[in-house]
Formats: structure tokens, C-alpha cells, sequence
């Protein structure tokens, strides 16, 4: 099956050297970049790009999906309050039809906004599972674990996962990958961790867990275990290049070092951080200088409350300059690094997406040039980052394959997903 | 002439109260808001809005229309070097022509994303007057003034800021005024700066001026003239309830005092000031808790880069929250105050816009409540600060006029704005 993406005005390739390419044309043969230059030809579907800045689709490291139900039921609150008195209770609520709808509506919102991978973990995994599936969109699904120290739970937990593992079959796009996700390390016991770990080593596979996210955290750890979380999961044989930490706002230098060290990488979530007031921002210059990978995340909607990485860049370089008070760290290319390429290695897919090249799996955006945002054209890249929202895509294409076409979805029935939704929300 | 909002499916007032109506019909006369109730009627336009969220225009109480020119076009560079290689080199190029259409452009973007009232200072000011009549927009347009300390432009500036008044004819809507715009403590002297109100009080006219942006402005300010900023401007009898300081990123507790006690405004542009690291966060907090009245700005293109509010309103929140480690400040309501009513004293215009209550001006948005970031609806005000841009705005209606239906604009030439600013940008 071909596809052309004749006369892009402008492709962002995301390559090596960051190449900029004018008036190319883009084949795309059984879901593959086979051909990027002039006057290519295809008997498949073409598309004119004549107006259209061309990229990678985004690539959201660190969300829940389904918690796009809970889209300001509770904001402005602290973090263990917003958990305790709204999240908790809303989620008891929850079965797989509601997981499924939910999940649903936040890959929809993605779709639209120019994501074309994600990383999630939640409950109900086979619901997240069958959904996404459905959608054709490319991500990961972790099997969410909390075991609270209760060894009966460490047992039921690992089990539910060898469950999990055994019922998750691939299918022949390979597009939906299964992840383990232990919450966090006050969460999991140290049973779990070991055992989620060599599971996933059994396995090869990767582990998404929360790290190091609030002060409080720290806190807790150096008293409770007399070491930072990243020095503790570092102890227990926990990091390697399969560790996928989400947050890793509060770091030592020290800790910076067993990252590096281990082949560890860091999903980022500006926004989830600032919004739930974690305390620091995430050491952003100093992971780079170390050249750990870094991808970007939004976090669930419940915590963000969008899931569109378009205005997360531009958090993104807008926390860091303040942060450091520097206006030149986390320039525009920085930033789109992350949310492309960046995000492609924190996921080990490097090779595979996160760049326009050839050889590479036709993951790719459509942008109308035409679009306030985007005029004038002094420079593309910034224009992305920090003029640019979401609804400026209208076209997601993934695995060569169209998912939205001209802002209309091709894989989502939009107006049952929506009823669904609404139909939830006024239940909680 | 007669327009009916029928079947609002919720209007956030932003009165007194917060009151959030359901299901009401808005009746608006010769562009003043007549009624708020069910079942009325009119004989003229009817626009259904049971799909719409309907709540006041935004107002953007700082900017540089103008500059949209130059989006893009120095990202990532220190105020000094942003200024001295791209920006004023740029700005020296422009010309009535170009200041006409950079202005027209800017109030698209404006329109398009639910602003209904700007605040602009820049060069060229009756250019800018004449585009913005041209649209039936709301706004302040200032004469912006620079002497740096040299007398001959003392007196060249407020002989072309008397002229500026002269040839400013108001028309019947008086939708267009006039302020001063002296560009700050820094860059104007005593002398500029004395004349300047002298001649704003004269005429019963505002004053729109930078102040204590920078670290860096207030330790010069401190070693030329013995003062920081604000108690500068005191000491030289500057300050009064006309007096509209932008930015005032930082500021003492004893100039918080005596800001509150001339009466003075603020304008908050936190994008921009994060963008640009000017060193630290407005502090939002003390001056609600002084109950100082503060607005939202967006500041210009080339420092934001967008004009979207809704965005705007979303990294204020952010960043205080970041600033002060605490979730619970800078709430979705607290943020929506800043863009509405907030920004309605800041301008004095508090009788008139920022609500929408009975005998005020109908300055009104749509909102298209079937749009992703509006769904689930467990919170409009949190779906509108937390979740929404600019892009779910579909109708903008400024005195009872519509400047937007249904994402069309209806008093400016889109196709023309975008050809004139990209030929002006090629050129730069």
C-alpha cells in the first residue's frame, strides 16, 4: 500500500543534522518512508502538501489515558487531597466499558493534536489494550501495580501481570507493545519491584514507573530507607536501560550519574509538575549535558488537563527559562527534540520512529501553513514551539496509515466516544 | 439593532457572584446587553447557542499589535542582544504600510481566540488607530514615547504626543481610545516622563508603561537614581489610578504600598516575562491580597509568541503556582478574573466590559462546548483556563457587533492581511 505526500512545502525531518528540506515529495510504501525528493510517483493515494510543514508525529512518553474522564474534576488542590478526595473515589467508579471510552477520548485528543505514539499506565489494561488497538495509533500499554507493602497484593499483583503478558497477543502491525508499571517506590514494596523487574527482564521488556516527583517523596525516602528514590531503585538492581522514570523532578548529582550510568531514561511532564506545584523543576539542562534521554509527557488529564503536546513544548521552554532564569536554555529545537526524537529513545524505538528518514515507520504530522500560528515563516521550528496549539494538524498519519485526514478521524466514531464520555462524567 | 442569544447553554457571567446561568437567552440593543432571562425574543438576528458556552471577551491589557511582524524571528536570546540584533534593526524597516498590516494580523489572531479588547503601545500610532477602527475592535492605542535622556526628543515627543491628540477624532462607537505610552522609567527622563502626565492629566487620558521587567532595571535604577522603579515614579508624582504598569515582575513590599495607595494598575504578561527570564514571577499573591487591580497581557508576538489568552491564561496559573510551590494559588477562577473583569479596572473600563451583567457593553464570546478540551464538563471554568485555546472560539461579538461567526471573520480581509505580512517578512 503506498501513500505521497507530494510538494511538502517545508519537512522537519528531525534527522542527525536537523535538516530542513523544501518542496520534497515523501513516499510512504507498507508503512515505511521509502523515498523522500522530487517528482516522485505512486498508482497508491497522494497527498498535496503544497501548504503543509511536514514532521514526525509527537510522541507522549508518560500518561493515563483514561483519566481524560476526570478533566477538571478537581484542580487547584494538593496532590495528596486531589488523590484522597477526588481521584480515588472517582476511579472506584470505574469499570473496563468506562476505561475503554475514556481511553478512547484522550487517543482522539491525540490524534487531533499531532500525537502518534503514547505511553500509558492505568488500570484495566485489557480495556486500554482493545482501545487503542482499535484506533491504529502506535503506544505502549503498561500494566499498572500497587501493592502498598501488602504481600498478599505483591502476589496477586505479579500474577494479574503474568496474566496480562500471557493474554497480550501481538498482532501483526506490532503496533500496541506491553510495558509493566509499578507506580512508584512508596507505593511498591520492595518484593514487587524486584519481582516487576525480573519479570520484565524474562521478558524484555521495558518499566514505566513514577519517580521522584515531589519533595515530599525525597523526604520520605531518605527517612524511611535512608537513600534518594533513584538511590534506592539504583540499590535494588532496579535501573537499566529498560527503566523508564516519569517526572524526576527532585535529582542529585549523584543521581544523575547512576541514571547515566544505568541506561536509564526520564519522561518529563512540565506541565502535570507546575500545576500540582511538585516542587522543582526537572533538571532539564543537566540530564541533556549528561546525554540521558529525555522524552516529553503530558501526564493523565486529570493533572495537565490536555493532552496536547504542541502547547506542552511551549511549557516546556517556558518553565526552563524561568527556571534557570536563562533565556537561551531549552530553545525551540531543543524542545521538539524531545517530543520527537527524544521521546523515540526514552521508548527504545530510536531506529524505528521519532524522525522523516528513510527506512524509518511513516509516523507523520501534516501542519497547515496557512494557520495564524504559522505566518509569518521566520522560522518554522519556533513557530511549532511557541506560537503553534494542537489545532493546527490536520492531518495524523501513522505507520503510513491515515488516522485523521483534513481534521476528520478516520479510526474513532467521535460522536458515540463523546456520548460515552459525557454519559460517564455525569455519574461521578 | 437587535441580537438574541438564544438558549445559552451556560453563561459565565463573571459578575459579582461568579454566577454561571444555564440555559438562559441574552438580549443585546444597540450593542448594550437589554436582558438576561428565558424566552425572550427579538425581531432581529438569532444566534442558537445551546451548544455554547458564553462568557465575556478577553481582554489583553498589554501589547505590540504590530510586532506580530516579527513572530519568530529572535527566539531564545537575552533582552539585550534580542533587542539590539534583531529587533530594532527590523524595526527601523517598518513603515505606516507594513505597521497597518502587522496591526490587522494581530487583531485577526485577537478576534479569532476571544479577545475583544487590546491595549497597544508601539510607533506609527495612527496607522495602528486606523486598522484597529477598521475592525470594530475594542482597544486602547497608545503613543509610544522615547527620549533616552537627549531634550531635543524630549520636545519632538511630546509635540507629536500633542498632535497624536489633536488628529485622534472620536468617532460615535468610541470603541477606539487614546492613552500615552512613555516606554519606561529607563528609557524616558524625569522631564519626558513629568510632561508626559501633565499632559495625560490635561486631557483625562491613562498611561501605559514598562516598569521593573528586570532584575537588571531595578539595580540600575537603584545605583542612577538612589530608588527602585516604582518609588521612583512616586517620587516624581507619576503614579495615580491612570497609570497602567506593565510587566512589574519586582516589586517591594513598600512599593506594593504605594502602588495601592496612587491608585495604579497592573498589566501581567507572564509568557512573555518566562520567555524572556526577566528573573522572576509578578507577585501575583500580594497584589490580589493588596487588592491592586491587575490584567492579563500577552505582551507582543515577537516575545510570546501568541496572542491566544486562553493559552495565556494557562501558564499564568502555571507559573504562580511553580513560583510559589503551591497548587492552590493562581486558581482557574482567580486566572479568569485576571482576563475579564480584572482587566476591565485595569483599563477603567470596569462600568462597561469584563461581564456580562445588564446595561454592560455586549463585548461576549462563543464557545463551542462540543470541542475535545470542553469535554467532560465537570468544570467550564477549569475546562476553559486548564483545557481550551483559542481555537474553541467560534463566534467573537465586540458592542453587539459580530466580528466572528462561526470562525468567520466578517470585518477583516483575512487573505490580504496574510499576503501583505508575508511580503513584509520576506523582506526583514
Amino acid at each position: 500500500m503506498e501513500l505521497l505526500l507530494k510538494n511538502c512545502a517545508q519537512v522537519l525531518t528531525q534527522d542527525k543534522t536537523r535538516n530542513i528540506l523544501k518542496d520534497t515529495d515523501i513516499l510512504i510504501k507498507d508503512g515505511i518512508i521509502k523515498e523522500l525528493g522530487k517528482n516522485l510517483s505512486t498508482a497508491g493515494k497522494i497527498i498535496d502538501c503544497k501548504d503543509k510543514l511536514v514532521m514526525p508525529g509527537l510522541i507522549n512518553t508518560h500518561n493515563h489515558l483514561a483519566m481524560s474522564l476526570f478533566k477538571g474534576y478537581g484542580d487547584d488542590m494538593p496532590l495528596d487531597r486531589w488523590l484522597q478526595e477526588k481521584i480515588w473515589p472517582a476511579e472506584a467508579k470505574l469499570d473496563d466499558g468506562s476505561v475503554r471510552y475514556g481511553t478512547l477520548f484522550a487517543l482522539m485528543e491525540m490524534i487531533k493534536t499531532g500525537t502518534t505514539c503514547f505511553s500509558d499506565m492505568y488500570l484495566s489494561s485489557g480495556a486500554v489494550l482493545s482501545a487503542a488497538r482499535s484506533t491504529d495509533i502506535r503506544g505502549f500499554v503498561a500494566y499498572g501495580m500497587i501493592d502498598l507493602g501488602n504481600p498478599e497484593k505483591t502476589e496477586s499483583e505479579i500474577k494479574e501481570a503474568n496474566l496480562f503478558l500471557k493474554n497480550f497477543k501481538s498482532d501483526k502491525t506490532g503496533l500496541i507493545r506491553p510495558m509493566l508499571g509499578p507506580h512508584s517506590p512508596y507505593t511498591c514494596s520492595r518484593d514487587l519491584l524486584e519481582k516487576t523487574k525480573k519479570l520484565a527482564r524474562k521478558n524484555n521488556l521495558q518499566i514505566h514507573i513514577h519517580v521522584s516527583e515531589t519533595q515530599k517523596e525525597i523526604d520520605d525516602s531518605i527517612k524511611a530507607k535512608g537513600m534518594r528514590p533513584v538511590e534506592y531503585l539504583n540499590d535494588i538492581g532496579f535501573l537499566d536501560k529498560n527503566t523508564i522514570m516519569a517526572h524526576a523532578c527532585h535529582l542529585s548529582e549523584d543521581e544523575i550519574a547512576l541514571i547515566k550510568k544505568s541506561g536509564a531514561r526520564i519522561s518529563h511532564n512540565p506541565t502535570s509538575n507546575m500545576k500540582l506545584a511538585t516542587g522543582g523543576a526537572m533538571p532539564l539542562k543537566e540530564l541533556m549535558d549528561a546525554k540521558i534521554p529525555v522524552g516529553l509527557g503530558t501526564d493523565g488529564s486529570a493533572s495537565n488537563n490536555s493532552l496536547d503536546l504542541m502547547g506542552e513544548m511551549k511549557v516546556c521552554a517556558l518553565l526552563h527559562k524561568f527556571a534557570d532564569n536563562d533565556p537561551e536554555t531549552a530553545s525551540a529545537q531543543t524542545v521538539l527534540d524531545l517530543a520527537t526524537i527524544g521521546g523515540a529513545k526514552v521508548l527504545g524505538l530510536e531506529d524505528k520512529i521519532g524522525s522523516i528518514e528513510i527506512g524509518k515507520q511513516a509516523d507523520i504530522i501534516l501542519i497547515d501553513l496557512n494557520d495564524t500560528t504559522m505566518i509569518p515563516d521566520h522560522n518554522s521550528v519556533s513557530n511549532i514551539v511557541y506560537s503553534a496549539t494542537g489545532s493546527c494538524v490536520d492531518t495524523t498519519i501513522v505507520n503510513g496509515k491515515i488516522l485523521m485526514e483534513n481534521k476528520i478521524l478516520t479510526t474513532i466514531d467521535q460522536k458515540t466516544v463523546i456520548e460515552k464520555v459525557k454519559e460517564f462524567a455525569s455519574k461521578i
